[in-house]
């Protein structure tokens, strides 16, 4: 197959339900051309979204892990080097989060464990496979190799009381992303962070709060975060030209108080 | 004049000889349909910048400061105000800087006032002025009655020595500008802070170190900003939907090394 | 006269009615050998404060600024270095600070000058006639030729509506603190930089809130800071050997809850 | 026994060979009347510190773990809570730290797994069961029923080519020692994080470099931080009283050059 055809393909761990920011990635990427391969836990929610992007015109592909874990991950980004080996996987999004909200003294190993395992060693798995996809890539339009992004939150910038493993989770992604940006950049490989400052509206909150709560804040659109609104964040950082790469940025909806 | 024919307006301030981030602001907003109003202390270049744009088919007006203070600034911001009173200023850029490198002990009054004056003082007056006329407007597409943004260097983020006085400036900026943001969100009115971790490519460079540097470094986009780029940050950060506003990013080119 | 019968001095710049940290850390340092030099607005307070440290077996001498500004604060350390010609000025406290809270729109072309004439341009003087001294110095035990201390504030590490000036000034004197810190640490001159993030306990508040409050609050320490505890903080500081440092550190109340 | 003759205990996890933070914190808090509960993960460098501490008139116990881990870390601090019953755990201090310099690709699943086993989930699990323990005590003169604090390096403020598993843990520390320091300040609970900016001399040096390298360092104070100056910051924030508590603070050598 000839280079001409290849397509730009991005990988997207932690799609969830499909509702939110992993599945508006995936929507608006392929708005701009690229294939999705979609990793989440559960295999229904893939397959509903994966079906949802092919009726857009899309092509995806998805694998199911049972958890988000350093073997599972590594398992996921070969199946999808395989399946789109005759595309260039160009973008990936880390959009894991595990965290629990209650008092300290009342968290346990395993609430601890679960941010290590999944936000924190998966992670690290997960750019170091992606990393090594680039690597193989020579730079696009716009100087990149690869853009990998990772979608974090304000526990990344500060603690909060109750919410230690949160943001232990948080600012180790943090620390990570800036030292995979400062590491690659010199191999034309663009690294981001992004800070949501803010409750992301997604089907989660509707079962939570009901569909009357969720109907509302769907139409106030100034004091959530639409995902749609984060992965057009992630559409731009992905065009940005090699003379001015941007890191870090925060979002938050216009009439959200500010946390920091 | 109906409604509908007005027409979205930015005014820049510190637009210099216009081979710079504020020249290429005046660039890219025209194409985004955007009318300009210049501001900067040569008339000369004023005009060349004004009737470039003019010629790209933009409409542009300017206004020459002897210095940026407290007063011209005012001054100019109404003049516009009068200017376009047919059209909407919808979006300003404050991207005035001063400074000066030499050791902290032969720095004089006069290089601590040039910044305070100008970095601080007339953008201090800048912002209010800017805020009051977005205040008059009805939120546009965005949600933003208005877009703010501020130039800003790696200065504002660390201090550095022979630095002093510049670093001094720019973290005042950015605490104004994030004071800002939050004071005026609630106004639809959106502030953002650009943080350029390197060097800009603009003419005062081709002067210092000749053609020949010059050329090169034009050609080697890895190891300069070029302020289009710059301007391109401010174009996405300005059609940020209200879900998702961005107060601060960094921009470095792709093969810099960070300085923070 | 020998030079070991030579006491150390810290000159502190903004004592204000000697009940805040500027004269708790005049009455710090005068427990651990030093003499004082006091600069403020009222003589009759300077004159005061003078008194009583001198009861308490200190040597004080003061001066009377109008305002502060940058001729003043150089006449002031002129002043002292005078006084003091028989000791040495190993230390200094910055403790300066202007700021009004209102609406931004509100804000007033004083209200900013105030800030950059007082904060940044007086502090510049300040610092800068401070280190000359503290360059004919040789180092002393701690390896210290001498030893400059800001006094700063929430506002230092972020903006916050209607503090918009106040926010402005405390960024501006971090960015300097940081930049000195820097470039002088290699002639063995140590900069700090104190960020007091709650309200400190001083005769301004009893005025304001009554006797009653100010009885209450004097009682609990957990939810104020007493500037004594600052002045100790200098006292530290001043006293860290040469083999570690400090820039900045912050300090609250131990029941106040944390504003970033 | 009666209250008043009840001693203070100071914790210290990361003992190493004595030489280090973990070694010259014991020898500061013994100097300020405290005992000491030593954790390392060799049995004869524990025992050699605890001579040597008994030698200088302290009372020590000491706890071998083969290595930092959840399991091991709760069982010897149950062991110190055994063996103290009659004093009162007062202090602690997390320094154990993991970590490899080497390219990101290079780093393997154990390089990831030994900093999030050691430096977050042993250390959350070490903060739990420290904490437990001060809060059945009573506030001491400080209004704190214990002190915990947290050795940290550059690699908490910013990440680095080829250092990403250590930046992951440190900065992951940060998150969880501010989240700490905001929950239980209302319970009169001292979370402190020092940043130590600089190489720390230790015996470790002394073997890669070898004597000679170690003599010159030893003497010139101006380039490596000293263990002891760390463990005094120590002593300083453990005896803050409660109107201003620090949760941070930076320490390098005064001729350092500063690496953020």
């Amino acid at each position: 197959m000839a280079a001409s055809t290849r397509r730009p393909v991005i990988i997207i761990a932690g799609v969830g339900n499909g509702t939110g920011t992993g599945g508006w990635t995936a929507r608006e990427f392929i708005k701009h051309g690229y294939k999705v391969g979609l990793i989440a836990r559960d295999e229904g929610n893939l397959r509903s979204l994966a079906d949802e992007l092919k009726s857009l015109g899309g092509e995806a592909e998805h694998f199911a892990v049972s958890a988000y874990d350093y073997d599972q991950i590594r398992v996921a980004v070969e199946y999808f080097k395989q399946q789109f080996a005759q595309d260039e996987i160009r973008a990936a999004l880390w959009n894991v989060t595990q965290g629990t909200r209650k008092p300290f003294l009342e968290m346990t190993r395993s609430d601890i464990q679960a941010v290590t395992e999944a936000d924190i060693i998966a992670g690290f798995a997960f750019a170091q496979e992606i990393i090594k996809i680039f690597k193989t890539l020579e730079p696009n339009e716009y100087g990149k190799r690869g853009f990998l992004a990772f979608t974090s939150a304000t526990g990344a910038r500060r603690g909060a009381p109750n919410c230690t493993v949160t943001a232990t989770g948080k600012f180790a992604v943090r620390g990570l992303s800036q030292s995979l940006a400062k590491e690659f950049k010199f191999d034309d490989i663009h690294v981001s962070h992004a800070i949501v400052d803010a409750m992301i509206l997604t089907e989660m909150w509707r079962k939570h709060y009901g569909d009357e709560w969720y109907a509302e804040k769907t139409k106030d659109e100034t004091s959530r975060v639409h995902p749609a609104s984060i992965a057009r964040a992630y559409v731009y950082l992905a065009q940005q030209d090699r003379s001015a790469w941007t890191w870090e940025l925060d979002l938050r909806p216009s009439h959200e108080s500010w946390t920091w």
